[in-house]
């Protein structure tokens, strides 16, 4: 419990204006993007330095208050839903860019930082940072990095975790501690970089990061590939890659995405096919020539009806962004959108789309099925009504159902959105009693008081998508 | 303690040809690679596969008895000297390519198997494995996952961590799990694949292996920059990066080395020139025409002497198997060789090999530097006596001052060796006492009756290169 008097030595840390409990306030961030999760934190709290952070983790280790590290709340797991109330801890004030380092191709940022806005002062060096979540426009490096963010360009050039090179983090006992650095080797012990990206804001708080660049692909070309067989265009993924190309990007959209997402963006797509490829390449000229000749190639052998380059870098960019949109124009369908993110070894898409297309058959649902083919990424979604409880139960048991074909075809229950309460109840299908009982001793070796945003990855019971309210 | 009571159990589990304790056998694997460490473990077991290492580890967990895991034992930092005795676990009879999968670019391993055999097998399927420590024709992938070894690729394509996606592993308390899967997205809980990657054996064995591949480059080119300067040869390194060309590698060797190379090696490279870069880049033939006509006119304007593009295949392999084979070259000069790895951010390699040669001339020592310039992975080697009691004082306290001008200059103790025994008193220079804290923390959260490659990574004293005998 927040006492007044932890209330009082907060407040000397952070400052009476950086900290915020009045009911309004709290009611902000009682949920994150994810829908059907909400609970009332005790404060909202924004430490201005590393310093006053480990002060705050410090206070709220002694006297066991839940620490919710949030960025913008762009999450779809419910990884920024304070279930056990406490402190939401936001960067607004850690959202510096520190340096961009030309020689060494790094760039150093706080937590706080826009992904896009990072994106886009690394491009104006000609360098390039991959990843690339469809929530980049708002969503922030730090809420990145704890969720380990995927994007459209995972199957050629990975995602968040390969391109973070050196944290500071505090710990739960309020110890700044420093990983890695501006190195491409480094071997000094344990990887607690990459233990730390993905681990959801349960194990300590990030509060800088060194990520790695790149240079920036010459060039690049988009095309969309038209199907009237979704295993076509699901088999002219594998066929692909089974030809040794890596495109840069290799989206898959079902005929119903792409009926909303063409009504959102008006762009022209063809909404007369049952699926498309949205597929990009980048790099040298000639290879991305050269590429996406034998894509086409590939997409014609395997029965594309239509094969198109986008004539200009304006009606790629269109292409991309709309995809990017998928979820906001599938958002507007009915009140509730359930998203989820499946993944599956590439050469299963095809299977899992099916599994997918006959268990929302069987539950009577419809779930429009998008995602990002190359790497096995699927999005099947859902638009429901939370409200209705009788469909929202059958919901529940059909991505239930999809999660365990997932398993079944060598595949993971999130890909990239990861687990937070969302998904919590399904780890241990994933990962056995053991390997969930392996992560948890790592929890409770580093934060044995439990308040690092508890209640997050490890499931106290078997409950699902049901509001939570405190 | 080995009682003859446990001993008959581990028989009984991997059959009494696969457990020896002669003391011939006992001496074979007393040593690895590392120059002056020795302990004799109390036996050598070779399981035949997951269920009996289980078996032999929930025996030693038992009666608390040491498990080294070793492939080849090619290693450079004592990693798999038996210091605290126990049993020695080979994986001679779990040595199997169990499948390359051609259409997820996938490879999946037995840990005993031979790098180089399994980099040749996916290169027969047009398939391309980047990691290639200079070890890879003995070293065993086992090894070198749990090193998270290097080699001359790790500037553009990474490291083994950046491969390993997918483990088998047995726990200290006997429990099988598997993490990962052949899946570019996977964010099902902390990500236990990359924390095993570079564990040194301390936190589990691993039983099996699943790494990614990719296409295999169109072709390769391998350039000759000579320099009567080091310095213009180490700001060439940062040039050639800063003007955005990644090489697919960028050796750097000193004179001395260069020496002892020629000697070796007999391939008519220059000895009168006082550092030399050999750079390797590959992919499309466009780009790698370009790119080398690039990096050739960089290294012209950074005063190379000369610039040679090797004029075939059989040259271009010439050349980097005798950079791959510096160790062995530099081996035969003196009884001890002491190689390390000292990083440091590419752009402070100039100022690195200037401290190097102020420590070698302070210390009146020779040390011969060469490595992976690309990615400021210096290995400074030093050829002397394990038996010259007060060279070997000096030898320490120039390592000691090379290693804490490495993290100066903000660079690591180990950028692709490992910490093991050798570079445990070191380890706190880098990650503060903090750091390892935490490490503990998860070093005994997952092997509480310490039990896994006891003795390594961190250190129980300050006892540097002293042998161990028991």
């Amino acid at each position: 419990m927040l006492t007044n008097e932890l209330k009082q030595k907060l407040i000397e840390i952070v400052g009476v204006e950086n900290y915020e409990d009045t009911k309004a306030t709290r009611l902000v961030y009682s949920y994150d993007a994810t829908p059907n999760y909400q609970a009332m934190p005790d404060a909202v709290i924004s430490p201005r330095n590393t310093k006053e952070v480990s002060e705050i983790v410090k206070l709220c280790n002694q006297h066991q208050i839940p620490i919710v590290p949030r960025g913008s709340g762009s999450n779809l797991c419910g990884g920024t839903c304070p279930i056990e109330g406490g402190l939401v801890l936001l960067f607004r004030h850690m959202n510096q860019l520190l340096e961009i380092d030309e020689e060494n191709l790094t760039v150093t940022v706080q937590p706080g930082v826009i992904t896009l806005d990072m994106i886009k002062a690394v491009e104006e060096k000609g360098l390039f940072y991959p990843p690339d979540p469809s929530s980049m426009k708002i969503s922030t490096i730090g809420g990145n990095i704890n969720e380990n963010s995927g994007g459209l360009r995972g199957l050629k050039y990975g995602v968040t975790r390969d391109y973070v090179i050196a944290l500071e983090i505090v710990l739960a006992n309020g110890d700044i501690i420093r990983t890695g650095g501006k190195l491409a080797k480094d071997v000094a012990g344990y990887d607690l970089t990459r233990l730390f990206v993905g681990s959801e804001g349960t194990l300590g708080v990030i509060t800088e990061a060194k990520l790695k660049l790149i240079p920036i692909p010459e060039t690049k070309k988009v095309m969309l590939a038209l199907y009237q067989d979704i295993e076509a265009a699901a088999r002219t993924v594998s066929k692909i890659i089974a030809n040794k190309i890596i495109p840069a990007t290799m989206e898959f959209l079902d005929q119903p995405t792409l009926k909303v997402v063409e009504d959102f963006a008006q762009i022209g797509l063809p909404t007369n096919v049952k699926a498309v490829l949205l597929i990009e390449q980048d790099g040298a000229p000639e290879v991305v020539e050269n590429d996406i000749e034998r894509i086409a190639d590939i997409c014609t052998a395997e029965n594309a009806v239509s094969v198109q380059v986008a004539k200009s870098p304006e009606e790629a960019e269109a292409l991309t962004t709309a995809r990017r949109s998928a979820l906001s124009a599938l958002a507007r369908l009915k009140p509730t959108t359930i998203l989820e993110d499946a993944t599956v070894p590439r050469s299963e898409i095809a299977n899992m789309v099916n599994g997918i297309n006959k268990i929302a058959e069987k539950y009577q649902l419809d779930i429009c099925t998008f995602g990002h083919a190359g790497d096995g990424n699927l999005h099947p979604t859902c638009p429901t009504d939370a409200r209705n409880h009788e469909e929202m139960e059958r919901v529940e048991e059909a991505f239930a159902e999809i999660f365990a074909l997932a398993i079944e075809l060598g595949g993971t229950i999130t890909g990239e959105h990861g687990v937070g309460v969302m998904k919590a109840p399904y780890l241990e299908w994933k990962l056995g009693r053991e390997g969930i009982a392996a992560m948890q001793a790592i929890k409770s070796s580093l934060d044995p008081t439990n308040i690092m945003n508890p209640g997050k990855m490890f499931a106290k019971e078997s409950r699902k998508r049901v509001v939570v309210a405190r």
